[in-house]
């Protein structure tokens, strides 16, 4: 067996959300099985696509360990670094994009951390990623495509979408790692962040800023904001200290 | 537009033998259509499954400027350069292999040719391309994918395995040429190899070889042995030539 692993390959995550065909499921699949990866979670308000999928009769071992979330959030909790995939041209883009091969090499970057995990998030085949969920991501990633004058809206097949980025991956990884050094520091996990979200939500709304600056406060906006802070895992504890002691202040602890 | 076509891509042929998803057809224009190439052609011996492909309401114009042949032989025959595409393992192989990224290189070069024409064959979802083929290529690419201890006979979706060798082309397109030099010399077509192929046979046949030697003489082990001279076009009249010489005096001419 070829040790894609070495590179840290088995701590990639690869993150279906709202897929509606069971068929595209199951490509998706085959496409992780073929390059070596494992690790398949799915997000669907409906249980439907994810259970026909796995009840195909030519269902792999990838399917079989899927795990169904309810939410982005709980999908991500404990990666490091979250990287949604998107057409350029959807939508304006609140992220940074990266091309596929920048991306790998980025993604590669994090694997070499010690506890690095990387979600993958590809959204449904017809409307992509929501804003919402687009707000759990670190960063985008794009897949060159032709531009076609008469298309407005690009797209790519799903299973074709994630076999590129996977072969991109391991393909990225037989070549000299470049290290870009982010100290001693692991990333916080998305959990994490989350949690650092929801604490600075009741801080703004306990201090009155979301009452002054309602249209800063929506619970994506917020999620970026925390998001972009990439902050280090070290670091958490240390904003989550200062969260809670300014909410101990405005709720009157510590007065006369 | 992107002008992947600024190097040569337009020049890439796309050709499908014995594919039987009408789906699988369309999954592969699509990743055509995405990576910006044009060019596909069909080989089968039924009409229906690309007919089938052709009339889905989403067929793309790719798909609708498909040409369908009758053999490889025909479908490849204005092309310089003939890669078949292999999952290995399938079979004792009888041709030099290439791992993609090395192939896609390789395939730049001739691209970098004045006339040059690149043919990628595909086979059967079920089977591959067969021994006949497979003689008709220069040399056979494989995707590097994870071996897995369960599995004899590894394939790629028909779709993803297009998507992902189209993807390197134009990820190799964006990088620095290195020029492999073949001097000025453009390759012959496979059309005329495979007439230089035919008219070998006849002098075989005619020489008494064919009789001596049976085993070496079969159609196929004729065509490889024709398609690894690696002869250049304007050799292709010369080597003719020197056959029908061959034959004019073996028949009998000059006697006397």
């Amino acid at each position: 067996m070829r040790d894609v692993n070495g590179r840290g390959l088995d701590r990639v995550v690869v993150v279906l959300v709202r897929a509606r065909n069971p068929n595209n499921i199951g490509a998706v699949a085959r496409a992780m099985y073929d390059f070596g990866f494992r690790h398949l979670r799915v997000v669907n308000e409906y249980v439907m696509p994810f259970e026909s999928a796995r009840s195909a009769v030519d269902a792999l071992e990838v399917l079989a360990n899927a795990v169904a979330f309810g939410s982005v959030a709980d999908a991500v909790a404990d990666c490091t670094l979250v990287v949604g995939t998107t057409a350029v041209g959807e939508r304006a883009l609140q992220h940074p994009l990266r091309l596929l091969t920048e991306a790998a090499a980025v993604i590669h970057n994090e694997l070499a951390e010690e506890g690095g995990r990387v979600a993958l998030l590809f959204g449904s085949e017809k409307t992509g990623l929501s804003n919402e969920e687009l707000s759990h991501c670190h960063w985008l990633l794009t897949i060159p495509m032709e531009q076609h004058e008469e298309v407005r809206h690009p797209s790519m097949n799903l299973g074709q979408a994630v076999a590129v980025c996977l072969y991109e991956l391991v393909r990225a990884a037989g070549e000299p790692a470049v290290r870009l050094s982010r100290g001693n520091a692991a990333a916080a996990t998305a959990g994490e962040v989350e949690r650092l979200r929801a604490l600075l939500t009741e801080v703004l709304k306990e201090t009155g800023y979301t009452k002054r600056h309602p249209a800063n406060c929506d619970e994506e906006q917020i999620r970026r904001l925390v998001v972009r802070m990439g902050i280090a895992g070290n670091d958490v504890p240390v904003w989550m200290g200062i969260l809670r002691q300014v909410l101990w202040r405005v709720g009157g602890g510590g007065e006369g």
